[in-house]
């Protein structure tokens, strides 16, 4: 979570919502892949944090399936991002801060809460909560300052 | 639709689920974008047609939010596309056959009908159901026979 941390850090610099995430492979504990958003500098609205790790390593695996791969992220994820990862057969979600404008996890459509999702991780909330909103906090003050 | 249809029949000739997608530039009434899902070729369970027309017209434009294109899919977005189609700010969605199974729209977790849920496209569903219903048919008929 940590390095979710700096990514949504280096993101927040770059002018992007600071959002960060890391897919952890788990027979090996190391990081596959870490990403900030990257919407703004994209023009790409789906191109959030946890799509990009996704995708990444999907193309890197060759598989479509991350049975064995964690997913480590600042923010509650989104309905996309939710299912993506469910999509994706990740195994355990960490998310830091919670969402409820946005968040598609346990807000608003509560992805995983239906018998049509055919994967659900396991979720747990709330991992270094206060880091992730104060970069949120910092963020959205700079830009009504602006 | 008829597009969408093309190429959802090429995707299923590909070993796809035969999906297909197309984003309509309102004004000019031309095909900004058209696909279909990509998920086995690319190995990346995120590419589903709906996908990868939102993502190229934001490219192609430079822009995140696509508010006078309509999007004309032949099978009812899942959670992930439906949420994409909100982010992306699409004006109207139709879309052919209902898909109670893994449906985000009109099942499972409804997508638009949430008050966090920041744009709702205008969603026409049952637009030529029978073509893309008969397409779905016969490729999971061939898949089973195998």
């Amino acid at each position: 979570m940590r390095t979710a941390l700096k990514e949504a850090e280096t993101a927040g610099q770059a002018g992007e919502i600071p959002v960060g995430a890391v897919l952890v492979h788990v027979p090996s504990g190391s990081i596959a892949a870490s990403a900030g958003n990257l919407c703004e500098k994209d023009n790409d609205p789906t191109n959030h944090a946890e799509m990009l790790v996704i995708r990444k390593v999907c193309k890197d695996t060759g598989r479509q399936r991350l049975t064995d791969y964690d997913l480590y992220v600042t923010l509650e994820p989104c309905p996309m991002c939710a299912a993506a990862i469910s999509h994706a057969r990740i195994r355990r979600l960490y998310f830091g801060a919670y969402d409820p404008k946005s968040g598609g996890v346990d807000h608003g459509p509560r992805i995983y809460q239906h018998r049509t999702c055919h994967h659900r991780p396991e979720v747990y909330g709330g991992i270094m909560e206060s880091e992730s909103v104060s970069l949120l906090k910092m963020f959205f003050a700079d830009l009504r300052a602006r």
